[in-house]
Parts: C-alpha cells; structure tokens; sequence
C-alpha cells in the first residue's frame, strides 16, 4: 500500500472510533440507565484513547511528510492540509498536558454542577483555576508565533479565525445592537404567548417540522435529551435531540428547528469524501451558520409562522393559532441574564461578554477568583443587567468547566455567517419568503448543500464563507437585519 | 505491574470494548436508522478485531503461563482457568480460517434472508455448504482428543457439556414428551384467548411486569425490537428488548418475561469480579435456564395470572380477564411447526431436532443439499407435523446462516435445569405459589441470586446445576411438571 492508501484506511479507522464514540455518548445522553455511568466513562476513556494513539503514530506523520513531497491532485492536497494541522496540533502537547488537562476538566465538570447547585462560584474557582492554567499551557505549546494566544484555542474550533479577525467584527457588533436596543428602549414588547401545550403534541409537531425541513429520517433520528444537540455517527447517521416545554412551545420548536440547522448540514457532506477526512464540517462557526439560519432567520420570521400555523392547528385542532401572534412572540427583544433564553439580538451580547473574558484570561489579566466581578462589570455595560446570583451569572454555562475556551466565539460567527448567507439567498431566490410560507423549503436547503454543505472541510470555514459572500460585511448584514425584523414589531427604524 | 494486574487490567479493556460493540448492536436493533447499516457495519468490525488483537496478543499468553506456575487464591485460579481455555481455543484457529468464518457467515446471513422470503431453499444451500465445511474444519482445529467433533462447538456456548452427557437425556426426553402428547391425542385443547389490545397498553403492562419481577430499571431498560433479546453493555447497563402483537397479548408478555429472566441473571452477576471475567454467564444454558423458569414454570401458572389479572384491569378496565382462562389459554399444547411458537412441551422436540441433524451434519453423514429432506423426516418422526414449505421447515431459523452450529441445544438445557430449579426451590419456599400470586417475587429472585446468578463463571454451567440440584435427574423434573400442568387442563394423567 501507498502512502495515501494507508493514510485513507487509518483516516476510515479513526472515524469508525470515532462514530462508536459518539453513539456512546448519543445513548448516555438519550437512553442509558444511570447506574451504567461508570461503565459508559470506562468505554468512552478507552475508545478515545485508541483514537488518540492511532491518530498520532509516528507512521501517520511518515505518511503525511511522504506526500507532501509528492505531486497530488486537489482532494489530496486539501486531505494532506488539513490532516498536517491536526497531527501537528496533537503532537505538540506533551501527553502529560493531555492527560492533566482530561483530569482537571473531568474534576471541573463536577465542581461546576455542585457549584452551580449549591450557588457558590468559590467551590468551583480552585477547579477552574487549575483548567485556567493548563489552558494557558497549551496555548503556548500550541500557539508559537500566533499573534494571540487565544488564536492556538480558535483553531480547534474554528480554523482560520484569528482574535485580530474577530475582535473588531465583534466590536462593531457591539456598538450597533446597542444602538437598536437603545431605540426599542420604552417601546411596547410583543405579548408573550401564554399558551399551554401538551409535550406529546409539541413531540409530532417536531418530527413534522424536521421532515418538512428536509432533515432525512431514513439516515438520522430526532430523540429527547436534557440538553439539545446534533451528533454524526457516520455516513447515513445523523443524531438530533430536543426538548419540549409545556408552557413555551416555542422554545422546544426553536431547539428543534436549530438542531436540524445543525443535522441537514451533517448529512450535506460529501459522502464520497468518506476516508480522507473532508467530509467532514469546516467549523463550529460555519456548523452554528446553519443551526442559526433555519432557527432565526426562517424559523421567527412571519411566512414560518403561517406555514406553522396550520400544522398546530392540525395538532391541536381545539385551539386557534395567529401567524402574527406567534409571530410578535417570537421575537421579543429583552435584556436578560441568560444566554440559551436570549432572543436573536441580545444574544450575541452575551457572546461578546465570554469572548472579552475569555481573551483577558488568556492574556493572564484575569484569574479564577477576579471572573465573577468581572464578568458582572462586562454584564452591567455590555447587556445593561445584572445577575442576582452566581447561578445565573458566571456559573451558567457549562464551558470553562469542561475547558472549552475559544469554543463561544462560534456562536456569534454563526449568526454573522448566516446574516451574509441569507442575503445573498434572498437575491438568487426571489420567491424565497413565499417558498417558506409553502413550507417548499428544498430550493433553501439545495442552496446550502451546493454553496456550503457539499464543501466539507477542502477549504476553512472562512474561505467558504468569502467564495459565497464575496465582499459582503457580516456585521452589517446581521444588523441590518435585526432591524427590518423589529422594526415593525417595536415601531423603530434605523436613522 | 505483575502478571495478575496485567492481565485483570487487559480483561477490563476487553470488557470495555465488548460493552461498546454490544451498544453498537443494541442500537442497531432498536433506533439506528437504516441508511447507517455499512457505517455500523464498519463500526463494529473495527470493534470486533480491535478485541480480536488485544485478545490473542502473545503476553496474554504469557501473563497465563506464567500466573500457572504461581500459587493462586480460588478467584485467580477460576479466573486463568476460564482465560487459558478461551484463549487456546482462540490462538488455535488459524486467522485464514476465522476470517473465512466471517466472510461465510455474513454471505451465509443474507442468502439464507433471501431464500426465506423468496422460500427456495437451493438459494441458500451453496452458502450453507460453505459454512458446513469450514464449521467441521473449526471443530477439527478445536476438537483434538474429544470424544465428538460436536463437543468443540458445544464449549463456545456451553462449557463442559458434550455429547456423550447430552444425547441419553435428549433421547429420554424426547420419548417421555411423545408418550405425554400421545396421552392428550384427541382431547379437546382450552380455548384460545381471542382478545385484541392496543400495543400501547402492552408496553405500559411489559414495563410494570418487569419491575415487579425485580428487574432493575435503574440499570437496566426494556425497549422494543423484531426479535427479542437481552444484552449486558457492562455493569450497571443490561438491555432487554420485547415485541407485541394486537392479537396476541400473551406472546409479547412471554417474551417480555423471557428476557426479563436473562436480565436479572445480567444484573446479578457479581459485579465485584469486574476485570477478572467471572462476572460472565456460565453458559448459553445456565442464561436461558433463568429464562426458561421465568417465562414457563412462573409466567405460564395458575398463580401468575391471578397476580396479572388485575394488572391487566387496570389497563384495560372495560375488559373481564379471568385468570384460569389466560392461563388455559398459555397452556395448549399442540404439534406445530415454528419453534419459536411452541408451547413449553412440544418447544423440545423442535431442539432435538435439530441436535441430531447437526450431530449428522458434523459426523459427514449430511451435506447442505441433504438438510430439506432429513428436516422433514426428522420433523415427522419426533414432531409428527411435516411442513409444507422451506420457509416453516428447514429455513426457519438464522442460527446456521449465521455458523451458530452448537447453539440450539442451549435451550432445551434450559428447560431442563430450570425444571430442577424449580423443585428445588419448592421445596426451600414453601410459601412459593402464594408469593407469585402475591407479586410478592424478591424471595424467588434472592434463592437465584444465591444459589446461580452470584457465582458467575467460577464453575462450568454443569457444576453450578449440580451444586445446586444435587443428583436431581433433569429430565424426570421437567416430565412430571409437564405432566402435572397440563394434567388438569386436558383430563389426563401419567400412567
């Protein structure tokens, strides 16, 4: 065998390991029974140690040097790239990092949740402390010659994005939903929904809703699950979980619809790419780009609803349902502490206070003990509220815990990308608002396999973003957005 | 580290890994969509042939060897024992020949599926054939110095068992039940239940069965699938998986008490031996004794049903359910074709069947293209009904498409032990029949607790019966219960 052909057996190996990973983690998540905890942490340890043992052999690094130095066509050259980064990556940090960072996030974990149970950030600083440094550690180990130290942590979740990239982007974004809420401040909020729905109805309505959307349910599934996510298992394997509210059945609807953002896009990639490692998503940033857009920008807008509404009415056929009313609710623009409860604008807010954290601590400004001030003092001037509690403040994202630093900044690249994308959708189909009202939603989705899903990971996720947005500015697309939606609804418009 | 650690902390990851392929396949049969089917296949290979090398590496040997020479307590002692015979059996096969096995099998599995459903067994012979040979060279390659090719297969499923014990007990027992069925020729059958309800309200009375059984719903769950099955995916985590039919409640609740039988043994194993591998059944027969006495000696008594009968009313309440007409209903005895929906008498003759045609086949005596017409013979002789196709006759099992020669006598193994079992136990709880109808089951699962689940696989299957039977004669305890049940419901009595 070749080089390629045995770095394409190992590449089909590791992702193997890597989809029985992942149904592992599906099931622990979904239907495994408590007391199988301690086996389910002793089967995932293993299996990712396998992976991670066969993923930094030194053949593999053999492999990848001996076709850099060979004539290679395309799908190669971006297979080698990106498979140079990541082993690169791996075997720079010393496995003692690894190991003491696995621990200390494993000990984090566990700290936050008795931290944030019990309210108390201090049971959780000595912990987060520990995370803090190790995280430093490897940014440095990772990070030689990066302008930022913070960059070594962006790249594993967003290759390509810089902190000299985002941080203006972010800071303009800043400034200009400030403006907008500063003019919707005083004005009257939409009314709530105030509607009680039963969770078995709401459960139909999703699999109605992911179906129509063009999620496939031969190659995927839609379960419940404490928190809501996505998972691919493989090719012809895509995982969604949601959950059902009785009295919001928005916000179940909008996990849902998110998730599917997240799973068509999963099941998008370039199937035949299977073994070299392309078909795979080219960030989190680009993966949140399709979550977003299908959540926020059709799944609140007024042609959603009055495709939804029949479909409720279906359901529940005692009760009547107002495109507009549900409309108006969806879209309530509020200063709140929480950002999974946040509405489209404010959002990103909350993103902007973690990625200002995030780059102090890693420029060693902030320790453990100094985030909760400092993240009330970033609340109090960035989202104009402030928590009356740890738990609701700095203790309410499981994140730093787990040690997950640079992964926030995705969120909020997400609602840019998306911003951009729709636009330029908007202008290659014209009849896209009546297509939603229909619920004809396959002209949207085909647009994004062929402009995004259907690249995979040949090019970073803002080097696709750049082939489809041209010169487009994200930040003004998004709040120019933010704008015309709530324009109506708050009776405001843009000076 | 020295050998015993070694080697313990090998058998963990061995553990951890066959726990993982078992959550895989647990998926597969229960929520997977189907597009996964080559992604999972993948999976599992990976799995299979990562335990496959970890499994038969030379220090596994050697830490054996070298553990022999050594004074041992009684747990170290079981534990090599149990380790060296697995692991001869696995390092004397050739890898040419396991994977032949594997390719024939999987080739074997989906000619024998479509020869089934198009009924033309001629699909499915050259297949078989194939399998047959290579089973013989298996037993060949294992079997040096037994008395019967057969024996080496009977060890995967039930060490210690062989041929010369099993044939006597088969052949008496297959004259005692023709002698019982000639007794009830001609007499009028009880009457079927006749009865329709919802598969819902099944579920609902499958998941109250099973806890009140003492099944662990806190490590362990009950879903639905085609075939019923249980699985241990490691400690803390056993599946069971039932199936029911509008028609006929009383084939879902078998099988739903039938796996609940497999998973109490799962959960009682003895958790403590983690890591030395014997918290493992002691064999095919031993697991489906726990079964067999579940589902027949309790789940088809008088007791029983006057325990489920206001089980069902509170499901159903607009129905009558008397329980001397369910437990008529689930005890007709009638010579039919279908193993799998025998009653508890003629269920043996089906599996002496089936014993001696694979004797014949392993003796050389029979080739695949011989199998039709010796089934039928076979069927006429000891069933006394002769199909009327392929797909009721010798196609209707998977157990040879997929190489599982050996397997079958498991099951009537289980019945005969659990027959023993049972006398054993009422004559150490007397109070037995009125616990059943009580619900009241601990003081049963505690006596199986004791007397078989906590012993694991410190002993061969055959040792732990006779530890607990004594020299009880297995045959003559399942003849007379057969007697003494069905005596009253046909008007018959034993000569």
């Amino acid at each position: 065998m070749d080089a390629w052909q045995n770095l394409t057996a190992r590449v089909a190996e590791l992702d193997a390991l890597a989809g029985a990973s992942a149904t592992l983690d599906w099931d622990q998540q979904t239907y495994m029974p408590p007391k199988a905890a301690d086996t389910r942490g002793t089967q995932t340890a293993l299996l990712q140690r396998l992976y991670h043992e066969r993923f930094t052999a030194p053949e593999f690094g053999d492999w990848l040097s001996e076709l850099e130095s060979r004539e290679l066509d395309g799908t190669q050259r971006a297979a080698v790239r990106l498979h140079r980064r990541r082993y690169d990556r791996a075997v720079k940090l010393p496995s003692s990092l690894v190991s003491a960072l696995s621990i200390a996030r494993t000990e984090g974990f566990h700290a936050w949740a008795a931290a944030k149970e019990a309210d108390d950030f201090n049971r959780f600083a000595p912990k987060l402390q520990r995370i803090l440094d190790l995280t430093r550690e490897q940014a440095a180990a990772l990070g030689e010659g990066a302008a930022h130290p913070y960059d070594a942590l962006l790249e594993d979740y967003d290759p390509g994005s810089t902190v000299a990239d985002l941080r203006p982007m972010f800071d303009r974004l800043g400034v200009e939903i400030g403006k907008f809420l500063g003019a919707i401040e005083g004005r009257p909020h939409p009314e709530p929904l105030g509607l009680r729905l039963d969770v078995e109805g709401q459960a139909r309505l999703s699999q109605r809703v992911v179906r129509d959307l063009g999620f496939d349910m031969e190659g995927g599934r839609l379960d419940r699950s404490a928190h809501p996510f996505t998972t691919g298992l493989g090719v012809g394997d895509v995982r969604l979980t949601t959950r059902y509210f009785e009295d919001d059945v928005l916000s179940g609807l909008g996990s849902t619809i998110h998730e599917a953002g997240h799973g068509m896009y999963e099941q998008g990639l370039p199937a035949n790419l299977a073994g070299t490692g392309l078909n795979q998503a080219a960030g989190m940033g680009l993966h949140e780009s399709q979550s977003r857009f299908w959540e926020n920008f059709v799944g609140r807008s007024l042609p959603w609803f009055r495709y939804l509404a029949p479909r409720l009415g279906a359901i529940w056929p005692e009760r009547e349902f107002s495109p507009e009313r549900l409309y108006a609710a969806a879209n309530r623009v509020q200063r709140t502490l929480v950002r999974v409860e946040a509405d489209e604008a404010t959002y990103n807010l909350h993103i902007i206070v973690r990625f200002g954290l995030e780059l102090a601590t890693l420029e060693g400004q902030l320790q453990a003990v100094d985030l909760p001030a400092a993240w009330d003092e970033a609340y109090r001037r960035v989202v104009g509220v402030v928590a009356p509690s740890a738990r609701l403040g700095v203790l309410q994202d499981v994140h730093w815990s787990s040690g997950l630093f640079g992964y926030f900044p995705s969120y909020t690249i997400g609602n840019l990308y998306a911003a951009s994308f729709a636009q330029k959708m908007l202008a290659d189909i014209p009849a896209f608002w009546s297509l939603v009202e229909r619920g004809d939603f396959a002209p949207i989705l085909g647009w994004l396999r062929t402009h995004v899903h259907e690249k995979g990971s040949r090019s970073d996720a803002v080097d696709i973003f750049r082939e489809v947005a041209g010169n487009r500015d994200p930040v003004e697309d998004l709040v120019s957005h933010l704008w015309s939606r709530h324009g109506a609804l708050y009776g405001v418009s843009r000076s």
